[in-house]
């Protein structure tokens, strides 16, 4: 008997059908005697229309009660498959965040768990009962209604398993598992069959929609293996897990691209100290997250600084970094929204040489022209223009060798 | 200045162009220099789309999924409306019923309001905010969602007006106030001007469907006037309060008809004690509301007891029945669906004699035959076949002069 947490995303419940495909899932994971918690996300599509209807009386709404009415779509969901569950015969009861209750921080629209409390769903699990959690949602200390953030019903999912010391965390989505890069663009992508928590975070970060990373983060922090699969399917997905010596064969394991970024010039900045704080001090006070930045070398004691921001938030960065250039006395601000960002991901790339100039080579061999380039460990980012993103995903594929079918063998 | 609770029923935040009316509205209370305190239901057909949802996949729900179901409807119209509000530079911010905390019993779906915490709802007030309170919900002692039962957001209102000593509770509607009776199928119909709370419950109980019943008993116990009125005009509209001196002067002050119950007749009971216990329990236990109860009397041991159900549960209740008529072994159970209740209401009723027969007069005269009759001091109620159901209700309402203009003053 195993305890399993099952977390099912909004394709997965997007209408009676599949809410009812979704409870012959857990009923059948109970009747093999497991312990199952359940996270469900909101019908596909209804979070949009919810976030619509705020958005038309307000661009730019009050967070409080953004949340508060956003979260409405998995309340509905969770209520649904608990209905679905007991026609089934399954004693299946649904829970709120705020009854679970999953406490987070008080940053509305992007909240942080901070502590799950599990003894209800231990309670509900010793009685033999299925808990049905909504995903994506939990509760600030004052009682107000707080949300994640998009994906953020991974996360729940991941916070779930670490509290109940789960022994996995199955993500359900419309997908086979994790890729090696976007089948959509790639027709040579391959599924793998496992990956580090390292690999797949970075893969997040870097557009992989398949995880919210910070629930990949709390799986690293605690161990807990997360399955990511199929809900329309009875196979194996992927694994996401510690790394280990089945995983350093692989020298590079996925390409990843984005077109969410935009890219932002503050020209001729005075090169003096304190002056990028000047810059990025009032972006991270709007809760702006930067990823790349770029600085020139710097030239007559004045410099140009390049940084890249989620394009939901481009125009209020752009506002904010126009204000700050004009104190600064910087010459001008560019910006660009026609970027891509496409990567390689690798774990094995700690040990090897020359996978940087392998990258540049095969875009240059494509006349792509390179903007930024940004490295870690295990990845290589570079921004190219737009209209080249799915080219330059497919020809690093096929540099890479990822074509070639999977190295590692299945655990 | 004075404390004001708006409530606003689902046509009157129906769309976001009619949320803008209802904003407008709160606004305009706001800078007359009232403290206000909004209640409002879920937007127009919403709450059917939700239990149509749990019908398809449940006839007969689980309550407890029901209610965390269809309390989403009350969530997303009061977040709408506080960011309406904002828009408007006034300081508005929602709350749930578990928020407040509106504290019910658990008879889910048709629970009972136990306790309003106001600490919350005042430190808004004195803090210049409008708190937005979600009607038709709260939460019982362990924390589950609950829901009052339809038209539970009135006794919301009323019951946050008396928790908070408001000093009215205005009740918005698409209606301009109570009528004489339904102006739909009477054009000779009036708008009272001021009625009693008594006449108000017994016209609510009787069909009226301008207030829920448990509001108006719960704005009489604590003595709190309800203005009902419309969000589409701003006129007076009908003053609900305690009986006073210019009340007196009517006979009867309403016509009311409803076709929501239906009649079950157990045939031949033995006579015995203990026998109507042996019927009813079993209906009161599974919390079916018996109205109208009649028993002949009794021949040969043997007597014929009729009664009505709402038409809602008459399926689950003729079920119980006939399994009791069984038990008691009665000779059989005759049910009726086409049946229409027809009542005349009046606080002046107490001290007049010769009203019932001026009632059954008049419906003798159009041949419409009478198989039951109920009374209290200030209501007389027949029911009828179904088919006379509206030409009844005109007929009283000309045989006791109601079209004639309203003999009261205005408060």
């Amino acid at each position: 008997m195993a305890r399993i947490v099952q977390k099912y995303g909004g394709t997965s419940v997007a209408d009676l059908s599949r809410i009812r495909n979704v409870a012959r899932r857990v009923a059948k994971t109970c009747q093999e005697g497991n312990e199952v918690v359940v996270v469900v996300s909101a019908m596909a599509g209804e979070t949009d229309r919810l976030i619509q209807l705020a958005q038309q009386i307000n661009d730019n709404p009050d967070l409080r009660e953004y949340d508060a009415l956003i979260s409405t779509g998995e309340q509905v969901s969770v209520a649904l498959l608990a209905l679905t569950l007991q026609s089934m015969g399954i004693p299946a009861k649904s829970f709120l965040g705020l009854q679970v209750r999953i406490l987070t921080d008080s940053a509305f629209s992007r909240a942080r768990i901070r502590k799950v409390e599990v003894k209800r769903l231990l309670k509900e699990l010793r009685a033999g009962g299925v808990p049905v959690v909504a995903g994506f949602q939990g509760v600030d200390e004052d009682g107000n209604v707080t949300t994640l953030g998009r994906g953020g019903s991974d996360t729940t999912g991941v916070a779930l398993a670490t509290a109940l010391k789960a022994d996995v965390c199955e993500i359900y989505t419309d997908v086979e598992g994790v890729y090696t890069t976007d089948p959509n663009i790639c027709p040579e992508a391959r599924k793998r069959s496992r990956i580090s928590y390292d690999e797949m975070m970075e893969m997040a970060s870097l557009g992989a929609k398949v995880l919210q990373i910070r629930s990949v983060e709390f799986a690293k922090k605690y161990n807990v293996p997360i399955h990511v699969r199929s809900s329309f399917s009875d196979k194996n997905g992927t694994f996401v897990t510690k790394e280990d010596e089945r995983m350093e064969r692989v020298l590079v394991s996925g390409v990843t691209y984005s077109k969410n970024e935009a890219r932002i010039t503050v020209v001729r900045v005075p090169d003096k100290p304190g002056i990028a704080s000047r810059i990025f001090t009032p972006i991270s006070d709007a809760n702006i997250v930067v990823d790349m930045i770029i600085q020139n070398s710097s030239a007559d004691g004045h410099t140009d600084m390049t940084f890249t921001v989620p394009k939901a938030d481009f125009k209020k960065a752009l506002k904010l970094v126009k204000k700050a250039a004009e104190e600064i006395k910087a010459q001008e601000v560019l910006a660009d929204e026609n970027i891509a960002k496409v990567s390689i991901v690798g774990a094995g790339m700690r040990n090897h040489a020359g996978v940087a100039s392998k990258m540049f080579t095969a875009l240059a061999k494509e006349n792509i022209n390179i903007m930024m380039i940004s490295t870690s460990e295990i990845k290589i980012s570079c921004v190219i223009d737009a209209k080249y993103g799915e080219l330059a995903a497919r020809v690093l594929h096929r540099a890479f060798g990822l074509e070639k079918g999977e190295i590692r063998k299945e655990p």
